[in-house]
């Protein structure tokens, strides 16, 4: 199991959201508090948009704890979208090309959670994955595979149906090999313009998930809090657990339901997956 | 491209083996003569028989120059079948699991040259690849699919016709796409007793390949070498290029043939691919 | 802060060492119970005596957990003497120069805790240095330094006496500098035939230090055991925490001590720090 | 030896400065023409100015050539004054805190040679490093101390009286352990304002230096050149081998001579080793 942060507002240097927090993510990669492993070593990732249209990925396979590249460049990069990942591996093997976020075009995923017993439904979901989409993948994680198939279900164009229509894909094959609960999710897309975070899993269980609380709100809360003075109305952060113990900060994305970060109003809708016709 | 070693016979230090020839393996990673590549430095890996049925592999992304782990273990590991490969990557990731030799149960596989346009490809082969297999591809490279393709069949009962069928059908697809050459290799695989190494091409040019001179021979011509005094009759080395420029030590491995080195008399054969039925 | 395991006796795979023990040093890696910090993933390594009068060392910045390396050389290397050291880095780089066990000719040490405020008396120790062993020094751990101090007061000849004599080194450096508890220490020694296990703090609060009970007495209370059946009655294993929770098989090591292990009878003795004269 | 870049002038993407060139120093890290060694896959460095005082700096032990990262990284930050350096170990570890430039402060600093028989000397020189500055050594190469040496004779007030201080002394202690030439360099540092950059050797046989034409010059003669027609006039590349062959474009540093980019006219003096007194 893994950790994430998806931030969307005021561009912010990396280490203001990486570093600094209370419990920030890179604090979680040693000591998560709501995560299935209270270690998430196997390597990190770290996507942003800024230059060009699309985002840069930085990845290691060292624990981001003690990265000393990533401290370097979270001091000099500052971006107003930023996907960050601490992985935690379920079997996989720890190499950059397992690690989050995956890229496509201007496209960015990632995940936490698993597919149930996924080397014995790799095959049949690996398949049904667009032919031309195929040759691109190039590591060995349920994750990316996920991702190829929201791809081959339409993720550019309809980023909710396409999600919908993979996991009604992957709770059917799975269940075809008696899997009982075959998906187990939360996960992060972006375009670079919104911010789509989805929480699932078949069991009704699903893995933590948070988004802060409005910064109008906060600024209201906390007047003298000098962060929120400086954050945009725009600016909102996705987690998969609080960043800190601040009250009224953050609130739990209710289970079976998927958010959409964009300008003006965000939104929370109710999630179902679509089985194959 | 790459350059490869697989050694049989008397157990030595691999250290003898992999450092202390003239023109070493890990000389050629950083000036290989014969190579596509005089640059061999995109990882590297050794594996070799010992204890238990099953091969050790060691595996880097570090140039085999520098890796100072290589240099230990190469100083305390002794063996009697060595299989030893120095990467220059064709494109695909520099991961572990992208380095040479791949392993499955007490199977060795090493590979130099390459699947042309593997890209366009890749999804038709690894499609015919065992299902029961597929699921343990980890790694992005031709040369781990056209292990797997040998594996699918028969590597393990008769590896001459399983190589032939392997490379008839990837001869078969790689035209059905268009491609005039679709297959360049030099191969060597090991269940732990023999060794067979394939050289061929579609084109008949394919990459160098040579068999060191019977050691009863050697010691004839030199009978003030003590490494050959030490080395049994049985024992033979091939290599992608010559360790080094003894006189008469190096045959070359003619094109389209395979050779077996076990105990008794080791053979030579003519390589022919078998198209799919 | 670190953990470490040394073993000496009936030659052992590795794997039977560190992967097998119900709490063995690599799930202590990700789950140490008795550590001042219960993760210790900044890199680790692995020595051992066998080919040749020098051992062999291992060494990786990856966490244990997760090494492949680790995992195929242990499954393949047997050895009767190995030592063993996963990092918990308290500050300085993540590097293989900073992994334990460090090595000079047929001696290595390994280390857990720390000089205190290392930083500040870091040229004042290194200054003590025998010129012509400070040109080895190849990484920047106070452990390093600790190791040529050992090694310049004699570690070759007398190890008790060095190491008292380079603690109490220490300790009268860091009170010069206004230290209060300058000294923080479990280490492990050996030349390849005996091996010296120390505990001291300063403050006399040591970190945890095992070892464990004579294997004949073992052999008595558990006569079902296969392992206690197979192993020497000179075996014996020293640990920063015990490897799983048989009753009557871990000893705790006193404050201010060390042992021997060897040939013949071991030994425990009280450890007095030896000022500078 | 290694190979470097110094670029101030225009920001630019680091991809235009590295990657684009016909002989851009990632083709150098795999084929330098003027280099003691063709291949400098022993680790890389880039560092530059942007957010904030202090420069960044990413480093990596991976070839250039094959980094992941750095291709990311190098399309998407942008900066108009970069130091890149490509590496290869006269002998010390390939680790991060070996790799160049080093950073003190808003300092950065690079180095394409070697102090002779740094082994030997080692110790006399790192005794002569300020105290205070000795506690941050972090690697063991020869040209961190030379760094470090340069810093304690001045470098932040005056850089060419320091780094000839800095020579000077490395002269003396050099000829005093018997040593005929100690001293091969090419060095760039800088404050994040300006860039000095050295050229000398005791010899008289100094690596290879080149700094870039007037750009005003390059636009008249190059008229329709787009590159020439966006860069500033202030702009100005040194490099340790041409990064093309266009003519007219590059200029050899003369021997013992050292260099200053600055707003306005830049300089060229003569570079004289001080002795200590």
């Amino acid at each position: 199991m893994c950790r994430w942060l998806a931030y969307s507002g005021t561009p912010v240097l990396l280490h203001e959201l990486l570093f600094e927090p209370a419990h920030s993510l890179i604090d979680q990669s040693l000591h998560s508090r709501l995560g299935v492993e209270t270690t998430n070593g196997d390597g990190f990732g770290v996507g942003w948009y800024g230059e060009g249209n699309d985002p840069a990925v930085f990845k290691s396979v060292e624990p981001a704890w003690n990265d000393r590249n990533l401290r370097e460049l979270a001091g000099h990069i500052r971006s107003g979208l930023v996907f960050a990942h601490i992985r935690a591996s379920t079997g996989t093997p720890v190499q950059q090309t397992n690690c989050h976020p995956f890229r496509h075009g201007n496209w960015l995923w990632m995940h936490n959670g698993s597919i149930t017993r996924f080397h014995e439904v790799k095959r049949d979901l690996q398949l049904a994955i667009d032919p031309a989409l195929y040759l691109d993948l190039e590591g060995s994680t349920d994750s990316e595979t996920f991702f190829f198939l929201a791809l081959t279900f339409g993720l550019e164009d309809d980023p909710p149906s396409a999600v919908e229509r993979a996991v009604g894909f992957i709770d059917h094959v799975g269940r075809s090999h008696g899997i009982e609960f075959p998906m187990q999710m939360t996960v992060a897309t972006s375009d670079g313009t919104r911010v789509w975070g989805f929480r699932y899993s078949t069991e009704g269980k699903s893995r933590s998930l948070f988004y802060s609380t409005l910064v109008a709100t906060l600024r209201q809360e906390y007047p003298d809090n000098p962060l929120f003075a400086r954050l945009s109305d725009e600016t909102r952060i996705v987690v998969s657990e609080p960043l800190g113990d601040l009250p009224g900060a953050w609130n739990e994305v209710p289970e079976s339901s998927y958010g959409v970060i964009q300008e003006g109003q965000d939104e929370l809708h109710h999630f179902t997956p679509r089985p194959p016709a």
